[in-house]
């Protein structure tokens, strides 16, 4: 099970007055890397919910280890922790380009859902292409 | 017609590097007016919605005046400018509730559609709840 | 050690295409409890910056328990769960006004620093303040 | 006066309960592209802020032409429209990569001030390296 790795850099945006990537933006970027390692498995989430099939997250855990500011560029690489029948864990970390320094890690728990959110079980065709 | 208003703190991570609101934060400070005008008209957007009402922003302008900071207290003021067939333009002034400095006004046109994003008349009724 | 209490709306920007409010905002409701908790133990986080005391998120946690939806009336309640020599542990809970449903609770963890990012001592005043 | 260029894609954060990208984000896309068109002309901002030269947003305007959905892949162009002796007009155009459908258009215009937000001049480098 191969990490996934993507790249972006710091909006002004995310910066708040201490100067540093204000803390609820790395579930973005948690997101970005969520997304991208996907994709890159043959089933892009964008698919997915054209198929009726929904992760909502449902857990979130995050540890700050250094701050990031404006146009840092940063990697954030993704990789599945755990499946159950009717969920995933991914955990991210985010680090700067210049240096590698670890910026935050941390998961996220998503359950899979229909449209109108009751619980489903996670297809096996996703769950093996997650977890390969 | 009478001005709408409503009053909110700026949140910490509304703020940038630059120790100020981020301009974009403004067009939800305009949201959040534009909520309470029509709920206070009797035609709340959310009710709209349930009945297939849409009303997506199509242009939006602001002028920025003054500097908010972390946990200012503001107020939205809110009006409705004019209204088209199909369409209805609000305005809006952000000021500091301490000393009544103008903060940003602007303007914001919503075009009203279906769900399915194609345009459709805007209600009589709802025309006219918003411009009594 | 009493719970705070602050009341606010989902705004539509804080929903996303599920329908519900995208799951990072909840860190940006957790921040308002701070907030309104701080001030309401005369240690305003506002004035703390001016004194040249910062606090830093260094951790958080949330479990999300039900959804919101725009428009909604929730309640964020936070207590204080624990201090150490340079840090302090908040807890929050959401709920919606209306029944009373917990959409999410959580934890957040932030370390006292310097302007500079640096570690320094929670101030004893500020420790009192905020566990009485 | 060449224009400059920057890809992204939407994230699923940036989506509202209408399934598309909630209006304000764009002000964020239009940021990115202000970005590398200034990395690219040899004055990144980043470095401006570092000398003491601040570029303060004090107004926009943004004309919505269709609608962008979550992991659609977009392009951010910019060009500069004008500079006076203390702003600087940008002008941007947000597309669609597949099709090249035109998303949105706008414009920003930045005002140069020092650290306090006084007003200064927009340095004859920086005015020169924008324009060309």
């Amino acid at each position: 099970m191969e990490e996934g790795e993507v790249r972006t850099r710091v909006r002004y945006a995310e910066t708040d007055q201490m100067g540093v990537v204000y803390h609820s933006n790395y579930l973005l970027y948690f997101e970005m890397g969520r997304t991208e390692y996907m994709r890159a498995r043959g089933c892009a989430y964008s698919d997915l919910e054209k198929q009726g099939i929904y992760l909502a997250v449902i857990e979130v855990a995050c540890r700050y280890r250094a701050v990031a500011r404006y146009d840092d560029a940063i990697i954030i690489r993704t990789r599945v922790d755990k499946t159950t029948r009717a969920t995933v864990t991914f955990h991210y970390r985010v680090l700067k380009e210049e240096g590698g320094t670890l910026l935050a890690e941390g998961t996220t728990t998503l359950a899979c859902v229909k449209k109108d959110g009751k619980p489903r079980a996670l297809p096996r065709e996703v769950a093996d292409a997650l977890t390969t």
